[in-house]
């Protein structure tokens, strides 16, 4: 088990068919992910392709992640909390700054996926739209879209299985809207198929 | 006045300021469309910064096409059918064969995008989520997604100002369901900002 510290990120890379669990021990804590194709960066998770073969645009247990090129990057297994968004862009420092006025310097999910993924030679222009687990994004049918406090608990956990090898970046989610006004840290553990 | 024959594409580069105007005269056809920075291919449309900045996931008049750097790209001055997607990623020779068991070769939007924009060095792997025009996608509060025929009459149109120097890509689209079943033609006008 390893501890994401809040506001901050981390990358590993797994094998086809390991498995990874994410968890909020404290609960109430949004983790933003994205995948890259561990052989070749430039096919990674696409939020298009995988609503469209999934036919939802919530994505939970039994749907898979799909990449740009059409192909599956990893099934979820189990999902207990059961809410996950895969609308929004990663927070950078132009969501703080053009949707709440902060000029200050402020950690961003973007900003702790690509200092994290750089070592994979992989830049800021390479971050897609990261699939934001235990998000509570709410949407009427008219699309008008909310964020409101994610409602997983500290027993709450998503686990994945890789459908081929991947770069994975992971965040603590740095957005107060998105995480009940508080920051807290994510837990990730990687159960190798070899187990 | 230029057109672009049914199932293909075409590509175009227009001025900060320019206004571009899409139609589909004869009705119910959507236009896939993506977005680069003409001075840095890098920059181009982001699905989830716009759903992000907009708070919806419609995109329609008065609202703005956002970049994955965080800028605004395309600005929705008119928009008479008032239904376009940016949710699910062009069709794609993946499209119909995962989804509609189709093993014969199939124009595609994703194709029609990549070739009619090689000439500007965006390689098939550059290709965004593209936004949809026209396009009838529904989805209810559990977030079920369904293709529905588009509503466009031979009269609507859509009207975009560019905030930045573009490079466009623009389809008459190939897939079956998101056309009501037969393709049509679709026109595309840039008026000069100084016209």
């Amino acid at each position: 088990m390893e501890t994401i510290a809040k506001q901050s990120g981390a990358s590993l890379t797994i094998k086809k068919g390991d498995r990874l669990k994410v968890t909020a021990p404290k609960g109430e804590q949004v983790s933003d992910m994205v995948l890259f194709n561990k052989n070749d960066i430039r096919e990674k998770i696409s939020s298009g392709k995988t609503l469209d073969f999934e036919e939802s645009i919530l994505i939970s247990k039994g749907n898979f992640l799909w990449s740009n090129r059409s192909r599956k990057m990893m099934e979820i297994l189990e999902d207990t909390n059961g809410r996950n968004d895969f609308l929004l862009a990663p927070c950078s420092p132009e969501t703080f700054e053009i949707m709440y006025n902060n000029k200050e310097y402020h950690p961003s999910c973007f900003e702790n996926l690509y200092t994290n993924l750089a070592k994979y030679d992989i830049t800021p222009d390479d971050i897609p739209t990261a699939f934001n687990i235990f998000m509570n994004v709410q949407f009427d049918t008219d699309g008008k879209i909310s964020v409101d406090p994610p409602l997983n608990s500290g027993q709450d956990y998503i686990l994945f299985e890789a459908k081929m090898d991947l770069i994975v970046g992971l965040t603590a989610c740095s957005a107060e809207d998105s995480n009940g006004g508080t920051f807290k840290e994510i837990e990730f553990e990687v159960l190798t198929s070899n187990q």
